[in-house]
């Protein structure tokens, strides 16, 4: 090293622990791992060192903010592996990380738990009394005299006998490891960001409605007051987030007529999401749904019935947005002096103006997107749906959110991006708690599978919550354009069972509405975007009963309340999918098995994992339907389905294990 | 941002690209990947953003020390992913990134291509002849005044036909896409280390030897003189690396006798690992052996036959080692004044003492470790068998490697670390050019297909270099043992054919040793490793033959010189292994099949896999092996095969894919 030509500096050569490979992570650190309260957080690390010798591993993990690590002490699992875990604490922001040393007193222990040779021995407990005498010199009280006392004693001690059984003592073991020598102690150079979301981040149930259509008469516009008459039916429904499009004064240039028209009429009533006109913009609340009072009474009648408030907020403008006047600079302006309006192909939206995220007073207009969030968040609001947050810049969310987040960590930011799959994922990489999905495009067996295995089981879940919707205002998919009531039913069975986040846009959805536009196309006729609906909720049509139903089951069995539990199991008819969820102690276990098939009755055998619903095998279980509340006994492995579709699509079993039998009844002798 | 809650401070947040997963990378460029000099550097990376513009992407890379970066454009392959690759280049170490930008002008050509409107086909042409204006201020010259006089069309051109051919001409885009606004440029925060090795580091065929068992008369010690004499015989078996075993001054304290036992007989010569005596140490030559000069000699001869010398360095001392006197602190000492000696569980080495990595002076340590190096660096080696280096502190190895091949980039060091795969896996990391491998243990087809796969095919082999050996001076593996003939002659072609580099312990393993010490152990009986041995080179029994055929073989098929491009495939009889390795031109194509069994003839059915082989469906090609110079003509996937391990117990075939037809022949009319 005193050589000229040496340009490595190494630190201290003696740090001979290696830490490597420190998971979870997500790009090495560059972004948080999401957890919610509650959650294990379980580390695992590669850990070693050269030669024989024994390590000790740590977990740390503290609160931002907070001073001082928390340690955990992690345990080999193999390979080379160690593992350690604690548990998310509230919400909030939180770091991790490992560290580890070359313990040289266990190492000392094992090389002398292998010893036989008396010789051997006798010098081995003199420098074990060294070693002890050390951790002496750390400890203090009661700890120093009882380590200097086994000093002593390994020091000066011949009794060959006596040395090996006070080395190898476990209260000796226990005071040393109190006291170890870190000084040459290895860390993991990153501390690794963890976000503890609050539990609705993954557990929700959305209810999309239109307020203006919440009105009891028929043509007339729906109010915020007519949207707080509606709260007990969505109680009822038992959905848990009530989502409403945006709520702000509509655009009158350019503003769409029905069915997209690209021409209004003098009383069509534009799209919600054409934000801002003379009347005001991001921060006030159309005039004919009411007041700002009116949705502050909206807010605490909602939570009345155990239900939120979700806002949209969509970053974009009407021609007529007082942001235009005021801050032409945020557009993007072109030499004919009009403004491209903003596209999502194939989708055009001529009454829309994108902001310009690469202006000049960028700061400004990120500060002002801020204050839209601040303000409805002073309304009470805590969670938002974002329109299309793939089309604007991502820096801009990573800002936006995490700073929000930090005075407000009850916040849930939803993506509704429906875009690329990497573009998803940076999104919620970014620090958006859930996120809208393909699930609406999944249809087959093999096709639910590999996308639910995916979401639940890959590298993505770090940091990806899925939110599973059947419809939304935009999609109208093919299958419930064409399967009937069948496919309403099992498309919901199935979003809400593979799903700990799932939502529906209704009424639509419980009354079943299938007609399309265009052919080939995914809108709405009629679509609420550009019109005014009403809606029958008693038709005795309706699905109602079936979703309160569905929504119970999820509310009853935490199984039902987390994605990563989710397996699917084999059936030898390709048209029934089967899957479970049990959870982590194995107290509460769903079986879930939907007919596919709109159009036919099927039956078929499903193979079950019995380990993974925590059935003995050869031992007989029940499986409860809690659809139907029928009860059925099986026994191993294979059980036998039908599901008719007209009926109900699918069965969702909760897993009895405890089935009497003889030897539990008096007669039994 | 002005708001005093405000603690994120974003840079530019106009910087809208985003760079993430650049790969290769050994744990997110903590270390570099190696490469060899020609070889290809083929790099990805996700990159996209926010909307629909479009990106443009660099692969950037250099050799350290140079300013300035080389810049390849990355293209995209589907799914966000972009590739971009550029050709290793002398050995060295160099870096690699990726840098991105939203281009405005690729943007706005994408858009307007999609553009039918004459009105929009005019504002685009304006706003694109503002786009050249931009790219001609950043232009000089002939290209500036291009790039006006195409601004000046755009902007005053009102045929509209015109306009779209001008717009979307493609020098105009060429001219263009050389003058890019970069100033929003996102850079990949790491970049990346790369070291390139010489081709050697990829492609060697190594040869052990003791050099006192070279003696021409049987009980004589032999020399570095005799070694030499035995040049012409290694060159003739084919070997370009002739590795010697430590070569030093044998300690005389507790020097071991004959199979390891603990005390010697007066004559005994000791095992050379047990380094150092009053005659001197790791920098002297064993006065038995000859001198430094007949070493000199002996490297330049070994050039002449075209084979380099390997030096073994084993960081160790016998109790009589010099260093021993001179620097006590670099070992640890015991109560009772003896130092613990050396094991390699289940291994004991009493006659060695192992340094202490933790001394005070480990910067002293350090130092003269890496002057025994430089010390035979100086005297011509370039090629060092490092001994047990897991047993040493890692961070030395990332040190003195790294310093002394940023001298001498054409070094290379083998790693002798049969330990747990991560700790091997460790040192490739830090430097060793080439790694020991469980390849002796690996026995059936579905061991040898599995270990491969991952050592070929898996993330390590990024850095970590397989060079396989069927035996050394420890192993003498059970198959060997027991399997005679057929199973030296099988386990040659395996290591020979599965791994670029590989290596034998001779004569030992050409004249088929199988003796071992202890039922169940792998120690040669009367092992070289403590005493003298006399091979009888020329019986008539030795494989001298086919390893020389094997060395010719690989040497004139580039196919057998790399790892990456190895491939199984399907056989009907599983003591049969088939396997291919081609050149990415596919000019070359080997198919090796080997009959694992030396005990039985063995035929199947080979399912090649065509298109891995560079074979046409259909089509009729010659399979020719090498080693018996028989031809076969196949037709399809399909083959048949039969093997007498008896003969040999391999097929190496060359594919011949031009078979002659009644078209190439005159009477064919």
């Amino acid at each position: 090293m005193a050589d000229a030509k040496t340009t490595a500096k190494p630190a201290d050569g003696r740090v001979r622990a290696v830490i490597d490979a420190v998971s979870p992570n997500v790009d090495g650190g560059r972004f948080p791992i999401a957890r919610v309260t509650g959650e294990a957080v379980i580390v695992r690390a590669d850990c070693f060192t050269d030669g024989h010798d024994v390590l000790r591993v740590m977990l740390r993990h503290r609160r931002d903010g907070e001073r001082t690590w928390r340690e955990v002490e992690m345990a080999p699992t193999g390979n080379d592996r160690w593992l350690g875990e604690f548990v998310a604490g509230a919400a909030g922001r939180y770091r991790y990380t490992v560290c580890a040393w070359v313990d040289h007193f266990l190492s000392w222990r094992a090389e002398f738990a292998r010893r036989e040779d008396p010789a051997d021995i006798l010098v081995a407990s003199r420098v074990g009394a060294h070693l002890a005498q050390e951790a002496a010199e750390r400890a203090k009280g009661a700890d120093r005299t009882a380590l200097r006392r086994q000093a002593k004693m390994l020091e000066s001690e011949d009794d060959i006998a006596s040395l090996r059984v006070a080395a190898l003592d476990e209260s000796f073991k226990a005071l040393a490891m109190r006291y170890p020598d870190r000084s040459m102690q290895t860390d993991w150079p990153v501390e690794l960001p963890l976000r503890v979301d609050r539990v609705r981040a993954r557990f929700s149930s959305w209810y999309e409605l239109f307020p203006r259509s919440a009105s009891a008469e028929p043509g007339r516009h729906g109010t915020l007051r007519d949207c707080e008459a509606r709260l007990p039916y969505v109680a009822e429904l038992g959905f848990d987030v009530l989502y409403l499009p945006p709520i702000h004064p509509i655009g009158r240039v350019r503003r769409k007529g029905p069915n997209n028209a690209l021409i209004a009429g003098p009383d069509d009533v534009g799209s919600p999401w054409a934000i801002g006109s003379d009347e005001g913009g991001h921060k006030s609340v159309h005039p004919a749904l009411g007041t700002l009072d009116d949705f502050r009474s909206l807010v605490a009648r909602a939570g009345e019935h155990g239900a939120e408030i979700a806002l949209d907020i969509a970053f974009q403008c009407a021609p007529d947005h007082p942001y235009v006047k005021e801050h032409p600079d945020w557009f993007r302006w072109r030499p004919d002096g009009s403004v491209q309006y903003a596209e999502n192909p194939p989708k055009k939206y001529q009454d829309i103006y994108p902001f310009n995220f690469e202006c000049d007073d960028w700061r400004g207009l990120w500060k002002e997107l801020r204050s839209v969030f601040a303000f409805w968040i002073g309304e009470g609001v805590r969670i938002f749906r974002v329109d299309n947050p793939h089309t604007k810049a991502f820096p801009f969310w990573e800002w936006v959110i995490g700073d929000l987040s930090r005075e407000y960590p009850d916040l849930i930011f939803l993506a509704e991006a429906f875009t690329r799959p990497k573009v998803m994922h940076r999104l919620a990489k970014l620090g958006f708690n859930q996120s809208y999905t393909y699930f609406a495009w999944r249809n087959t067996r093999e096709e639910l599978t590999e996308y639910l295995t995916e979401v639940t089981q890959g590298p993505g879940r770090e940091y990806f919550r899925p939110n599973a919707w059947p419809n939304t205002p935009d999609i109208l998919t093919e299958a419930l354009q064409f399967g009937g009531r069948p496919v309403f039913m099992s498309r919901l069975v199935l979003a809400a069972t593979l799903c700990a986040n799932y939502g529906i846009y209704g009424p639509a959805y419980e009354l079943a509405e299938s007609a399309a536009r265009d052919v080939g196309g995914e809108e709405y006729l009629d679509s609420e975007k550009y019109q005014l609906r009403h809606w029958d909720l008693d038709s005795p049509d309706s699905l109602r009963g079936l979703v309160a139903l569905v929504n119970r089951i999820r509310r009853e069995n935490p199984a039902l309340q987390s994605d990563w539990n989710l397996r699917f199991f084999d059936t030898d008819n390709e048209q029934l999918i089967c899957y479970a969820k049990a959870t982590p102690d194995g107290e509460n276990v769903i079986v879930v098995v939907v007919n596919l098939d709109p159009h036919h009755v099927h039956s078929g055998w499903i193979d079950l994992d019995l380990k993974a619903i925590g059935v003995e095998e050869g031992s007989t279980f029940q499986m409860h339907d809690l659809i139907t509340g029928g009860r059925f006994l099986w026994h191993g492995a294979r059980g036998f389905v039908m599901l008719d579709p007209q009926r109900v699509p699918a069965h969702v079993f909760r897993v009895r294990r405890r089935v009497r039998r003889e030897q539990d009844f008096d007669y039994f002798l």
